[in-house]
């Protein structure tokens, strides 16, 4: 199974973490976004898309990040990704609310306070303003998640935990101020110290030179 | 099992259409969302964000439309979500594609075309041009793939395309044209001709006293 991602792609960090907890045997290799070879003839028959991420495994290749999160989970028979019917459901619903309400406004916020600064560009108020809000309005619900039980779904982890772990990755270059959410902040300190994230992290300074 | 819904919740029509399209049993509760009845304590024990859709099956109760849509096709054993890791790995690529690239940026134009006319407020021409941006450059993709196979995942209807008709939905209302897209447009007046689509929207003739 082979992954293909950036180092910068928050996304495809949510890929790499998943095998890495779910003890998949895969391999990795960056797309350079900055030279364009998403969209070379190569990687397009990976992805017709031009997007990481991505994965093959054998002539099977796919797209999107949480679709192949679940991919990994259940081709190692990982319990981060349960069989039971309401088990799996609760996941999925997880997974959905992360990816909709905490990812997208963590990405505006990133996109106007990051991102444009590199592209030569002016933030956009007033969607930085939605992006904040929406946090605001959407993150209580997490914290009163995590005050209430250790992990999204009850006592273990699992891929919604990898979703939302990834999905914050950019709050602290982009100032999101997390103090409002203490159980929130030590569940994420705890993620950060296990070594599906710290393994992936080696991982990406190798790579990145630093 | 009950779904909780609101006319005009277009994440929530996509359940529907999966309880239709899977043939589960299943029975529907009209939640008034003007009179801010998903706050209400009865609403709230069934889903503790107060947001439709929600479902309750017995003693479970779930959130999030594509997790309640997953939930229900496994629960009737449908193949419009199909065992095969593979295939199901195929679905969940397309329902996150429809959702991240497609629902998204419909909701943003038909947001600042639509809705802020009855919040009283002033549309944000940037957000807008955004949202019409994002389509023109995630359409061709989705016109490609309808062009070389009759549905998303091939020849066999599934999620991902009830997911893509739901996410169509407003876009008479709000203006996006599809004219460029004739494939896409010729396999959405099929899907609205079948008994899944029209049994939904006469039960919501019905309850708007249309």
């Amino acid at each position: 199974m082979k992954l293909y991602y950036h180092p910068l792609s928050f996304p495809a960090l949510s890929t790499l973490f998943t095998a890495e907890a779910a003890g998949a045997d895969y391999e990795t290799q960056v797309i350079n976004l900055q030279e364009g070879e998403q969209k070379s003839e190569a990687f397009l028959a990976i992805n017709p898309y031009g997007r990481v991420p991505a994965l093959s495994d054998g002539d099977f290749c796919m797209a999107e990040s949480e679709a192949i999160m679940r991919y990994i989970a259940r081709k190692a028979g990982s319990d981060l990704y349960p069989s039971d019917i309401e088990a799996q459901a609760k996941v999925d619903q997880w997974m959905d609310y992360v990816v909709q309400h905490v990812r997208t406004p963590v990405a505006r916020v990133q996109f106007n306070r990051v991102i444009v600064k590199f592209m030569g560009g002016e933030a956009d108020e007033s969607s930085l303003k939605t992006g904040l809000q929406f946090l605001e309005n959407n993150l209580p619900i997490v914290e009163q998640t995590l005050t209430d039980q250790p992990f999204l779904c009850g006592s273990q982890m699992s891929l919604a935990d990898i979703a939302l772990v990834s999905a914050l990755e950019p709050v602290d270059m982009c100032g999101i101020d997390l103090s409002p959410y203490p159980n929130l902040k030590a569940w994420r300190a705890e993620r950060q110290s296990e070594t599906f994230y710290t393994n992936v992290h080696s991982h990406f300074g190798a790579e990145l030179g630093m």
